[in-house]
C-alpha cells in the first residue's frame, strides 16, 4: 500500500530503500514544534509557503496556555498564520491529529507533521508520518521533501473483535511483540479481516505505530473509510486503497482478535505491557481519558457506558479531554458529557490535556496515573517521580470506578 | 445587620470598634493558601481540628494542577483532610466560594476563609470575610477567633434593575465611588429595594466588597435568600436578617439602579472604571467568563443568550469556567454549554480558571483580556506585560462577538 501511494505520486515504480523526493499533500505543526519549524522556515528566506492552503498550525499542547512563554509562542504562530495565509486552529479546536483526520487527511495523501503521532492518518490509507522541525520547515517552503521508501511488514488482524476489546488493546499487543524499535523505519500494513475493525479503533492502532518505531501504520481505504469520510461531509475525498495479492513484505504476522485481552502498558515503556487482570493491585490516583489516541466520541461513549450512574472512586481524579470541538459537541448532544461530569469527571477543553506534561493534571510525587494516551515514558506527564500506565478507555473507566487497575470485563456494558 | 450577627453569637450588645472573640461557623482554605494554613496549624501542636465538620479544603486554584509543586501541595492537603476528618472538595468540584454558598454558608453565620473573596457569603446574610493563613490556622485549631466589629456603611440600592444591567455593573460603580480602600475595615450593608436584586447579582456584589477594602458586603436575608436555599435543598438553613429601622451607620449612600450603566474596570485597578460604551476602541485577545464573581448559571445563561448562533470574533479566545460542578451540570442540562462551545468557547473544568494567573489562559505579552472576574491588578493573569479589563458576563459576551469592548445594549436579548 505504501509503494502504491508513492508510485501514484511519482508516476513510476518505487521499491523499499529508494530515496525519492515527492510533493506532500499536507504539512502541519503544533504549538510545541511550530515555533521551531517557523523559525527554521524564516531562515530559508522564502517569502511564502509552497501551499498555504495545505499547511496548518494547531494550538493544542498548551490549550489554553499555562505559561506566558507558551502564550508568546502562540502569538508568534498566530502572526505567522496571518502573514503566510495558512490554516490556523486555535486553542479549544482540538488535537492536531484528530482535526487532521476529521477534515484534512485523505487516502493516498502524503502527510508530514512536526509531531511523532502524525502517523494517525495511516488509518485513512494515507502515508502520514512525523518529521523533525527543520524537515517540516523545508516541506512548508518547498512543498516537497525526501523520503526513503520503507519496507512493509504485513500485520494480519483476523477474526472478530470481542466485546471489551479495543484498538488500544490490539496496538499495545503489537508494540509488546515488536518492542520499542522492532519496526524502525518500516511500515506496518494492516490487513486480514479489517472490515471488522471500526475506524476509531483503526485510528488508535495507526496512532501508536510509532511506538514500535514504524514510520507509518497503514490501513486499507475501504467501505469503513468511505463511511467515515462521508459522515464528515467529505464525499469527494474517498479513494480505494488495497494491498496487491502479490505484494512483498519483509515480515508477516498474524494477530487473532479473539485472543487479544485488555492490555496495560506498565512504567516506563509502552512495550512493557501486561494483561489488565494481572494488575489489580495497582492503586491509581488519576485517570486520563483523552488524547489523539483515545479522545474520540467512541472512546468517550464506551467510558460513559461503564460510568453511567456510578461515581469515580474516592481519591481518584478523572480528567477527560475530548480530542476536538466536534467530538465535544457530539458528546454533549449524546449526553455523554453529562454522564461523565455526574460521575465526577473534570472535562477540559479539547486539546492534548495532560498527555505531554504541560498542564491539566501534572502528577504529584509517587502518584500513579492510568492514561488512554500513547506514551508512559519516564516523566512524560510532567513529574519524573511518578508512574504512568496506559490502557483503553474501557479499562480506564473500570479502573476509575474501583480505584485500582481493573479488567473492564468485571463490569457489564 | 453585622452587629445583630455578632450579638446573636455573644448574647450581649456589641458596637463598632469593639474587639471580641467569637466562635466561627465555617472555616475554609483553598489550594493556594491551604498549605500555609495547615503548616501553621501543625505548629500549634493540636492533634485535631476544633470542628472538622465545619472545616473545608477546596482544590480550585490549580484544578487540575499545571505544575508538580502544586500537585504536591494537593497531596499534602488531601492527606490533611483524611487525617483530620475535615471536608475536601477536589479538583473539578468548583470554586471554594461558590460551593460554600451552594452548600455551607447560612444567614447569621460567621465565616472565615483564607481567601479575600470569602466575603461572597455576605449575599446570604452571613458575616463572611477573608483572613490570613495564620489566623485561619488559629480558627481551625480553636474554632474561634478575634474580630473588631466593623462600622457599617448603608448602601441603598433603589428602583429596579434595568435590562442589561447586572450585579457586576452595580459593584463596579460602588467600587469606583469608594476607590480601592475607601471602605477599609468597614461593612457595606445593602438595603433599599433589594427585593429587586436576584441572588446571583447579590453574590457578585458581595464578592467584590473587598475591592473597596470592606470586610464584608452584606445583604438582608429575605424571601430571595430563602428561595435560593430551598432550591439547593437547604430547607432548614433560612433565617431572616434585616437592619433595624434605627440602625446607625457611619455613612449612607444611595445608588439608583436605573442610572447604572454597563461598566468596565480598566487596567490596572478595579476602581478605575468607565462606561463600556466609551471603550469601543479597545481590541481584545481573550475573554474570560467565570470565577467566584461571575461563573454562576445565570452568568453563563446571559452570555449564551447573546452568543447563541453567533461566533466569537476571529482572533479572540473565549474561555469559560463554570464555578462549580452543579453550575456545570445545570448549564449542560439547559443546553448552555452546547451554545457556548458552538460559538467557539473553550470550556474548562470548574475551578478558578485563569483568574489568578496559575494556568488556563495566561496572557501573552501586550495582550488584552476582558474578564468577568474581580481583579485586574498588574500581572494578575500571569503576565505583567498584559492588560486586564473587568466587566459583566453580558459585556464580556458582546465583546467576544465584536472583538472590541462592547456595550451589550448593542445586541438584542
Amino acid at each position: 500500500m505504501v509503494q502504491k501511494i508513492f508510485e501514484r505520486k511519482t508516476e513510476s515504480d518505487v521499491s523499499p530503500g529508494m530515496m525519492i523526493i515527492v510533493p506532500v499533500d499536507l504539512v502541519y505543526v503544533q504549538d510545541g514544534t511550530g515555533p521551531l519549524s517557523f523559525r527554521q522556515f524564516e531562515k530559508l528566506e522564502k517569502k511564502s509557503l509552497a501551499f498555504p492552503e495545505n499547511t496548518a498550525i494547531f494550538l493544542d499542547h498548551a490549550a489554553p496556555s499555562p505559561r506566558k512563554e507558551l502564550s508568546n509562542d502562540h502569538i508568534y504562530l498566530r502572526t505567522m498564520a496571518s502573514k503566510l495565509g495558512c490554516k490556523l486552529y486555535d486553542i479549544g479546536d482540538g488535537v492536531c491529529h484528530q482535526i487532521a483526520i476529521e477534515s484534512l487527511v485523505r487516502p493516498f495523501d502524503i502527510v508530514v507533521g512536526a509531531d511523532s503521532h502524525t502517523c494517525t492518518g495511516g488509518a485513512l490509507g494515507a502515508f502520514a508520518t512525523g518529521m523533525g522541525s527543520t524537515d517540516i520547515a523545508v516541506s512548508m517552503g518547498l512543498g516537497k521533501n525526501w523520503f526513503r521508501i520503507p519496507e512493509s511488514i504485513l500485520i494480519k488482524l483476523t477474526g472478530k473483535m470481542p466485546k471489551y476489546i479495543t484498538g488500544k488493546d490490539i496496538i499495545i499487543s503489537i508494540v509488546k511483540h515488536f518492542g520499542s524499535n522492532g519496526a524502525s523505519y518500516q511500515a506496518l500494513e494492516f490487513s486480514g479481516d479489517v472490515e471488522n475493525i471500526p475506524i476509531h479503533d483503526r485510528l488508535t492502532i495507526s496512532n501508536m505505530a510509532i511506538e514500535c518505531g514504524a514510520k507509518v501504520g497503514i490501513f486499507p481505504s475501504d467501505e469503513v473509510t468511505r463511511e467515515f469520510l462521508e459522515k464528515n461531509n467529505r464525499f469527494e475525498d474517498f479513494k480505494e486503497l488495497n494491498p496487491d495479492l502479490d505484494a512483498e513484505y519483509i515480515d508477516r504476522l498474524e494477530f487473532k482478535l479473539e485472543e487479544i485481552e485488555p492490555m496495560v502498558s506498565v512504567p516506563h515503556y509502552v512495550h512493557t505491557a501486561r494483561r489488565a487482570k494481572n494488575l489489580k493491585d495497582i492503586k491509581i490516583n488519576q485517570v486520563f481519558l483523552g488524547s489523539c489516541t483515545n479522545g474520540r466520541l467512541e472512546d468517550l461513549r464506551m467510558a460513559a457506558k461503564l460510568l453511567r450512574g456510578k461515581k469515580v472512586a474516592k481519591g481518584v481524579r478523572l480528567i477527560v479531554v475530548p480530542a476536538s470541538r466536534k467530538v465535544y459537541l457530539d458528546a454533549l448532544k449524546e449526553g455523554i458529557i453529562e454522564i461523565l461530569v455526574d460521575a465526577g469527571a473534570s472535562i477540559m477543553a479539547p486539546g492534548c490535556g495532560p498527555c505531554v506534561g504541560v498542564h491539566e493534571g501534572i502528577l504529584g510525587d509517587n502518584e500513579v496515573a492510568l492514561a488512554t494516551s500513547n506514551r508512559n515514558f519516564h516523566g512524560r506527564m510532567g513529574n519524573p517521580d511518578s508512574y504512568i500506565y496506559l490502557s483503553s478507555p474501557l479499562t480506564a473507566a473500570a479502573s476509575a470506578i474501583t480505584g485500582y487497575i481493573t479488567d473492564p470485563r468485571e463490569f457489564d456494558i
